[in-house]
């Protein structure tokens, strides 16, 4: 069975991004402090063309997310935070250039009706208009495999709501935000997902939640 | 030295108490369920005067926690929530008894000024009205040992913000209250806590942070 499988960077302070988000600062203020634990990794660096970085208890939990994933689900502003509606006179691409690091089918969840993009290396972008359902089994057939969801705030809100997230992932870093945009605002619920793995690393605690 | 040592029982969402807190649900709704963990140890049952319980990774983490404490110092509210101002018409001596489990001299953050309450088993109650600085020393001067900050949100918020908090220990306890008190309102810096041990235990990751 194909496991919708979500993970996020979040703050002690519950935040995913920090305030202000633009197009500037799409992560909001501080909000790069969310990542810092991966970005640092080699394993992270590498298949992003870069060199150096560190090997830690991070990398395997960061490895494992990887596998048996065949599509990505994202929210509209994880993809681009653009002005929309695009056409051909305002052809916004997203945050992630020509050769975007997923090299799999990605479904964006939006309001705007927009023809599907194909980048680089195996990534292409579907914009899904009709709903998190729709998004979901679209990305299962495309894929073959597990999905990954991979936020924003917003997208992740409705599939939690929905109680079809099999498997969550929170990257705990170890740091304040003071405001910003909240992963479980109007969520009360973990419904069936319980605490299945804890891993300590620097800066950073994974916490992996699964299906009781 | 005298380190001030902070530690709470907190969701995933952020907050050390549910929503619609009241004299008949000091801790607000569902939010019993943050202390479910603790509670349930032989080694909190014992102490309270309760057979049964488990040993868990939770025991050592709840035993270090009361290891070199001379005094507690809590906010009102903790304390007791009480209508106050107290008088001899409204005796109102708090949530805790007649037989407080603390057997220390324990310092409430308070506006309104009271004669100390003196407790069976070791436990007294002095009513500190000129501050968080004031508290803090009368409570190292008083126990000789280190400090424990106990909470709740707006006393930690206000030693957080002063950076005076030498050790924090959260107990990550794996649900959602949806609403309620969040410890880390208005606190925006950890100063100079870094995350230094993770417990995992059943059903709550114990995370330990102490000045770098």
């Amino acid at each position: 069975m194909s496991k919708l499988r979500f993970r996020i960077s979040i703050s002690l302070d519950g935040f995913v991004a920090g305030p202000h988000q633009s197009l500037q600062e799409p992560l909001g203020v501080g909000g790069e402090k969310l990542h810092e634990w991966v970005v640092q990794l080699e394993a992270w660096r590498r298949p992003h063309g870069l060199d150096g970085g560190v090997v830690n208890e991070s990398t395997a939990v960061m490895e494992d997310e990887l596998v048996n994933i065949g599509a990505t689900i994202m929210g509209r502003n994880m993809f681009g935070g653009g002005p929309g509606p695009w056409d051909d006179s305002n052809p916004w691409n997203g945050w992630w250039g020509r050769n975007p690091p997923f090299r799999h089918p990605v479904f964006v969840l939006t309001h705007h009706a927009r023809e599907p993009l194909m980048m680089e290396g195996g990534t292409s972008f579907t914009f899904v208009t009709d709903g998190i359902e729709s998004a979901l089994d679209q990305a299962r057939r495309a894929g073959g495999k597990d999905v990954a969801l991979a936020g924003g705030a917003n997208a992740a809100q409705q599939y939690l709501k929905a109680g079809l997230v099999d498997e969550m992932q929170l990257h705990l870093a170890s740091i304040l935000l003071g405001g910003g945009e909240r992963l479980f605002d109007g969520v009360d619920t973990l419904h069936s997902l319980a605490l299945v793995k804890t891993v300590a690393a620097p800066n950073v605690t994974h916490l992996k939640f699964a299906r009781k």
